[in-house]
């Protein structure tokens, strides 16, 4: 199968499963929260970090029911923090994906309960699945994975020190923690869990997590990049220093070239890690590609 | 022992613990997000859910180890609730226990981290207790009933129907939903994780649950009456009807009366279920019986 279709299947199973757990959840008092919370679940995300998910489960194991929860709840984490982030207080964004955010439609206190009900969702679902499970320790190591990369010293710890270096110079150290705690503990967290639920052995484990962080970390200097990118042509002249910026990126620390074969380098790295799965990596290799590749 | 010096005994066992756990998470980048964590955790909390929690367990079981991640992780969900919910989009408050709100001190956006941090941790810390247990399954049950209990069909569903019922008149199905899943849920929930974790049967865990549910709502309702009292005091005139009130209560809705009687027959359900513990119960009889009485 051809690997774009083989991701189109991946996104239509999550949208299906996305869409139950959210639906069963409404009663006549509660709507307009599981509303809110829908309108941006379901609002056309790449799906990126669910898809990660199974593609590593799949290296390990044929099946991939076993894995769909977790990646559900990681898709939930993930939006949550999107709805928080947009924020007034926090990045004020008024459009996510072409759409408004969740606080311009539903306002921003039920925006702040619908960030909180997906969080607290994604583990009322994780353990639902947990106690139907024989091997639950492996279990419960999957959802402490996933509660760590969305923590204090994961994804929060990031966004907290993301907030804190708006309109400052930061070094380089600062942005490194930033990528890798907002954006890449995220994306390692799929990749290692897939490799877990499968049964996979202790170094193949540890061999998925450290793609996934390189992974991570070249798609937000990517991001950085076509922000760089996006913006000259917008202006119509060459940015590429952090004094037309508010916030520091890549580029504008190390500039767009050190930038760009950084992603290269930490490409090589991905490709060299899932080289060992052969063929079974396959899918992985071009999507890594794609996603590192992009200029969307 | 006086059941008061047990309280204090209780008390400080919690803070011990808590502080331990706050504590043992700064890094040199996320320290801010800790402070602010820690600012409301260690804010002066009266830590009656994780109280109950151990006094449940203590029914049933004579150590009190097993329970205190549990009850530390539920002291968690309440305080960020408390975060989220003193947000200028939600309630709008400036002090809380005498003190400065948490957004007050560190802005909103570390506000709404902070919460989220909270949530997080909480998960983390049982999650963590999780891995190290024989029993692992009761203890995934009891995270599954924190999580319940926090969700969208439990103290955040409340807090959605709550926002949206400000400055309307709600019937009276509306307010039992909101006290019932805004409060009693995140009070029932320790009576029962107590009851588990200490191997109690399925009769006394459904019984310490429904002791949770009556005094959650007895304490909602007795909240409700010291507002009104309170507010006849500071305006030196009667006030008993929502007319005078943004919000609708259960004096508002049913009088003063009926309300106070209504907290006595709660009381009386709540001791009649616990009788059947004898002396074990003592602490929780008393305990109820302060509560509901109290006039702070």
């Amino acid at each position: 199968m051809d690997w774009k279709q083989q991701l189109n299947n991946y996104t239509e199973k999550i949208n299906r499963e996305l869409e139950k757990y959210i639906d069963g959840n409404a009663n006549n008092k509660n709507q307009t929260l599981i509303d809110a919370m829908k309108y941006s679940l379901m609002g056309g995300g790449k799906r990126l970090r669910p898809v990660l998910a199974i593609a590593s489960y799949e290296i390990f194991k044929e099946d991939t029911h076993k894995v769909l929860p977790c990646a559900c709840a990681i898709e939930m984490i993930h939006t949550y923090s999107l709805i928080h982030d947009d924020l007034p207080a926090m990045d004020n964004d008024d459009y996510r994906r072409g759409r408004l955010t969740n606080h311009k439609v539903y306002g921003e206190g039920t925006a702040i309960l619908a960030g909180d009900g997906l969080l607290n969702y994604a583990f009322e679902i994780m353990l639902q699945e947990a106690l139907k499970e024989d091997n639950i320790k492996s279990y419960v190591e999957c959802m402490q994975v996933i509660a760590k990369a969305a923590g204090v010293h994961g994804m929060i710890g990031g966004q907290i020190v993301d907030l804190e270096s708006e309109n400052k110079k930061i070094d380089k150290e600062t942005i490194d923690y930033i990528h890798l705690n907002k954006t890449a503990a995220l994306i390692a967290a799929p990749l290692k869990v897939g490799a877990i639920l499968a049964g996979a052995n202790k170094d193949d484990i540890k061999n998925m997590e450290d793609i996934g962080r390189n992974l991570g970390l070249a798609f937000q200097i990517r991001d950085d990049i076509l922000d760089i990118i996006g913006e000259e042509e917008k202006l119509g002249k060459h940015v590429g220093s952090d004094e037309d910026s508010n916030k520091s990126t890549y580029p504008s620390l190390y500039g767009l070239d050190y930038s760009i074969n950084r992603v290269k380098e930490l490409t090589c790295e991905v490709h060299e890690k899932l080289n060992r799965y052969d063929t079974k990596s396959k899918f992985l290799y071009e999507l890594s590609n794609y996603l590192i590749n992009r200029d969307f």
